[in-house]
């Protein structure tokens, strides 16, 4: 079996330290099978091979950096390079925001120089940032970097569903995934809002992140806190295509974050239609319970797909991986 | 990436040829990636290095044999053994009713015996003939053989989905599969009538096996055509179990088959439910759409098992590994 018994907990780092860093940091802390040893963010990071206290580190990150933890924080203005420098990490969970555009391939180019090896694993959202993983495909796989991309929601989860979803059709008509986001205070995500920002239409990524606070409190106070996507470039598209199931075209990605009011405005929710091989159409539908958070439906995900690529790592399976291709694992 | 580039298609085999081997020749027949070019039966087998015909080898075995085919049939009374000596075949699809319970495993070890290396996929259903199997992974993996298991419907595709549903949560409480099957005529699909009326009260497997044909009927005449179950001995348990997502006793499997009307009675899903990391109780649900056959959600899934397992075997990893551990891979 491909499951391997963790006599060791994994020894996982979290890079970013925002509001999925922070929930990441939440849901390794009951692990067995993983220890959080390692953060970092644009100041510094901080280690200790013993695990690291969340509650610990989010305060010190308040107060303006992960750096500022007693006794394990280092002040750095090249943090990613200064800790997989100096310390023994087997996989890192990319909690980043991807801004600009470039900024993961940008990560990875990093980690491929630094001669690190070991298991990368992202929440990537546009079908461009993962395009430019693809081009360090070789790279990756010469240093020894088993990369796994898109390992979120979505992408991420619900991809992997309607990769399963697939087998019952002969041929793939549409995956189209909705999702309905709720949070209560867009100021605990302020990247991933800028994000959905940059999907509006007359905003893009650049524009997205030169917005101040004020100016994004001022656009959710024109929309009522509600931000409404259509045909957002959503790397779903692209691994269902790698993963041989349909043309990136049949699949589409849009749905509401409400900024203000923690309750979902609609259950997320993939739908697969398909046609079987006797010739009927039919429709799949995998919907994630409201109650889960996007933290949750993301950070799991992360986590899981990161156990499934250190056991990749450990049969010599390296390069680049997506969410539609590897099962992933839980973690305990 | 996993996903290989396929430049020849794979050559694969259907052992067993009833409702489901039947299905299994149609969908293979317009696959790019899979050339179906061997099937065998109880009294012999059929092989064609460019490709069988699926009209021709049904007609072949409703006159009494496949080996009955012209002029690719060879009568046999111990049809694997000869079919597996004397062809070349990548992987095996075992569309076999595993009546008596011990049958699959029994033929597991006819293949480990014969030298043989390549694919296994079955559509195993209960917990106990999953169990035996378990028993032969060293030997499946000294012999070079990578044995795929449960990856039918339920346990396969359903499990498989309940296992990419349980990333969002920190601990799984219960995943619950309930499927509704709705067939014309159930003298399409004897074999696996006479096992689900193995797991009605009063019934196991040998007194339904032992069931003549007029006694199915009669038994059918008192439910009108329902076989109504509960806490079936399913495999999705323990295969949840071994991909370490929770405890066997969490998952239970039960259903309603509607033996006289191809509509389902039901649309078949599983929920898994479970509990955050932030303590919320959610429950997230995989539905599949009605129009779906039983045929399209076992034999698709088994494919895309197959294919998969091509990859592992490619890479050396042999041995037994089950559906809800393993991304299956869409067949084009």
């Amino acid at each position: 079996m491909i499951i391997d018994k963790v006599n060791n907990p994994i020894q996982v780092g979290v890079l970013g330290f925002g509001g999925l860093g922070q929930a990441a940091a939440r849901i390794l802390a009951p692990k067995g099978e993983m220890t959080w040893v390692a953060v970092a963010d644009r100041k510094g990071y901080a280690y200790n091979g013993s695990g690291l206290n969340p509650d610990a580190v989010i305060k010190a990150y308040n107060q303006g950096s992960v750096a500022y933890l007693e006794p394990d924080g280092v002040l750095s203005n090249k943090s990613i390079q200064d800790l997989v420098e100096n310390h023994t990490v087997e996989g890192y969970f990319l909690a980043l925001p991807n801004l600009p555009n470039t900024f993961m391939a940008d990560v990875a180019r990093q980690f491929i120089k630094s001669g690190w090896k070991g298991v990368l694993v992202d929440a990537l959202k546009r079908t461009s940032a993962v395009e430019q993983l693809l081009e360090l495909q070789t790279d990756l796989q010469a240093a020894g970097i088993t990369y796994l991309t898109g390992c979120g929601a979505t992408p991420g989860l619900l991809t992997a569903a309607a990769a399963v979803a697939a087998q019952s059709y002969g041929q793939i008509h549409s995956v189209k995934i909705t999702f309905g986001v709720g949070i209560a205070n867009w100021e605990a995500y302020r990247a991933t809002i800028r994000e959905d920002i940059a999907h509006m239409p007359e905003y893009d990524v650049e524009t997205a992140r030169a917005m101040s606070d004020e100016e994004v409190s001022a656009l959710l106070d024109k929309t009522n806190g509600i931000i409404a996507l259509e045909n957002m470039e959503h790397a779903d598209d692209i691994m269902l295509e790698l993963a041989g199931i349909c043309d990136r075209d049949r699949v589409t990605v849009g749905g509401v974050v409400d900024t203000r009011n923690p309750k979902k405005p609609l259950s997320t929710n993939v739908k697969i239609t398909g046609r079987t091989f006797e010739g009927k159409i039919s429709i799949h539908t995998f919907t994630l319970g409201d109650e889960t958070s996007m933290a949750a439906n993301v950070c799991g995900p992360a986590f899981g797909y990161l156990k499934a690529g250190i056991a990749l790592q450990r049969r010599g399976m390296t390069g680049l991986f997506t969410a539609a291709e590897i099962m992933p694992q839980f973690v305990k």
